[in-house]
């Protein structure tokens, strides 16, 4: 797809691919690729015809983390080489709200490490709601390494995906962990061959494309992302029986327990961009 | 127990059994079992005598989920069948309150499962404590499958049983998943083959009611469900010394220490219903 | 180090030993303990010197919990017993502020559990970052066995560590777990002999303090406990690019990447003490 650099987006069926391509760089983060993801995500978010996306990155790394070859000023944003990876001295980093587009994309999102990732290159795909990795890959959170906290709203998502005690031991530390330990922490749910990344990321794409409905996968997303976090199980308990009352008297649900009785794939009807039912976060149809 | 349908209910000197029972429809839920939940977890809360719930079912399954022998329009509450099984389509599901009656319960509750659970018949049981199964169940998060969101609170329970990757996971995909899963994610902890699962229900139950106080193990619940959804340590700390402070006193802990020492079971005399110190949830005695 | 009494108090390079000591009780609690602990790690919070906390044990047991040997009057604040221990029967527990101690703590701390912990000999470890076992420790979340609840804000803390369901089922049993199972809940992330354990936490220690920045671990431990349990992502979103901006233009980020790109050991200049960007919790320099 045109208008990328960092990133290759390849349309193919109902997954979008977004593969980070910056073979000079290992593939490294910079405020381009944040804004690159931004739209990425956001073509997924929009075109009813994507039902998931699947994040990967070509070569042997998959991402590098930021980039520092510009040396011990890498990421002095008052220095010329510090501002092109991160935005302004002003606090202004517009790149890193693909962490925004990211939560808000109505489609699922599966990250495919076929290679290792560090730094931002992890924390970036702390929104994405699975992972899968190649057994070759390693892990770094290295900000305490290099004199920096977790970025990227990190101290917030890694707890929540791999628990408290492995993100504070991983942080302070800062030391690599191989894919067997990210295994394990929850991190990635399946370790693959690397060769059998891609068909392995398209299978559970395929899977969620074919027998789940749009709009409900869109919602489930995000109900159990923001209702997960909250103090009382009363905020969901608030929305879900009148989101499924209203749900239940639609088309998509009539498919659904016609497919299941007739022990077929369902056809849903309904699409993400203009089908919801009344919920607290994208207007309904 | 009289006044029941679709559970078996059976006082068991401290263990109250409940066991869903509808053979005819592989023991899908009803309303009507909702309410009948209700009133089992209301009796064990009011029963001195009792101190520990076992909800489990008889057959081969646990609970295969709502009933949709109604066919596409199961989950319509505009038509008589979705009325029946989910209540009123102006959003009055009283039977969901069994979410209401298990947290408020001032005893432990252990879920067995005989066997696979799949939708509500999974969700419904994440309220309570413990959770154990037979090495032939499966689960089933299938909510997106049929075009429904998770339901019943279960955006809010599953992730703080299982962690949120894998609520998300088996809720996107809406994939059946084996028991060897089920017990690596958390979501039970600990398989046994089918025919000795209620044996092994029991002893927990009686492990808890020989050795635990039922005013603490009441308390006890209460606190870690809603302490540890809380943002900071704060609401636990200005709480749990003033509790001990006051229990110490009391003829529990003289008990509790005294059995301790002299390496004996503890006859604990304190009673849930109206022994309790000050607390947050219920009126002291 | 002078003052202490039922702790050893040991500063060994950049690591500050804390030992439980009190051989005639099996290291049991009093509220003594707890302020020395208070006093431990506000030493290790104010030396610059010091890079990480060790808290252990002497002798074949961790903490024993409690000190019972009063019998049953042991928990009663009303008596001598009860309010030597645990402090003045109206609520002022002034040695429990060892949680606010090891929360405020600038250092990071790791626990090595050389045998069995119970009761608070468990909770009190709860607050630190990381823990490793000896593999033939015990541990016991006995409250509800003495007819008391989980204290310490441990409701708040050990479903953090632990998971809630592992929580409710070791609160709600009382009864002993083997390290196995400790290792596999993640209340410890390591076991070893017991001959080789505080060789391997000084490995751990030395590992920190070698290749991480004082201000960076200082700040990331702070984070983590606090973001992860907060309801959205925007707290951490608010605060760590700010943060990095700040520390991006400074000597740590400068010798950190300088380092990496060298293949050596930082030497990191900036101080926990004065050296802080802009944060929510210290003031900076």
């Amino acid at each position: 797809m045109s208008g990328f650099e960092q990133l290759e987006v390849e349309a193919d069926g109902p997954i979008l691919w977004l593969r980070i391509h910056r073979p000079e760089a290992m593939n490294a983060y910079t405020a381009q690729m944040g804004a690159e993801l931004v739209r990425g995500f956001a073509l997924a978010d929009q075109d009813d015809g994507i039902r998931v996306v699947i994040l990967t990155a070509k070569g042997r790394v998959f991402c590098a983390g930021a980039d520092v070859s510009a040396g011990a000023g890498a990421f002095d944003t008052q220095s010329g080489e510090g501002a092109k990876n991160f935005g302004s001295r002003d606090g202004d980093r517009a790149d890193s709200d693909f962490i925004g587009a990211m939560q808000r994309c109505r489609k699922p999102s599966i990250v495919a490490f076929n290679g290792s990732a560090a730094g931002v290159g992890l924390t970036l795909t702390l929104p994405c709601d699975i992972r899968i990795a190649a057994d070759t890959a390693k892990f770094g959170c290295v900000f305490t390494r290099r004199g920096l906290v977790p970025e990227a709203g990190s101290a917030w998502f890694l707890p929540r995906i791999v628990g408290l005690p492995t993100a504070l031991r991983w942080c302070l530390t800062g030391a690599l962990v191989p894919a067997s330990e990210a295994l394990a922490a929850g991190l990635v749910s399946e370790l693959v061959p690397v060769e059998q990344l891609e068909e392995r990321a398209r299978a559970l794409a395929t899977e969620i494309a074919e027998n789940t409905a749009p709009v409900a996968t869109a919602l489930t997303r995000r109900m159990l992302w923001e209702f997960s976090a909250q103090q009382t199980a009363a905020g969901a308990l608030g929305v879900d029986a009148a989101m499924n009352i209203a749900l239940g008297q639609g088309a998509d649900v009539h498919e659904g327990v016609a497919a299941f009785l007739e022990k077929r794939l369902p056809r849903f009807p309904g699409k993400a961009s203009s089908d919801m039912p009344a919920n607290p976060w994208w207007p309904g149809s």
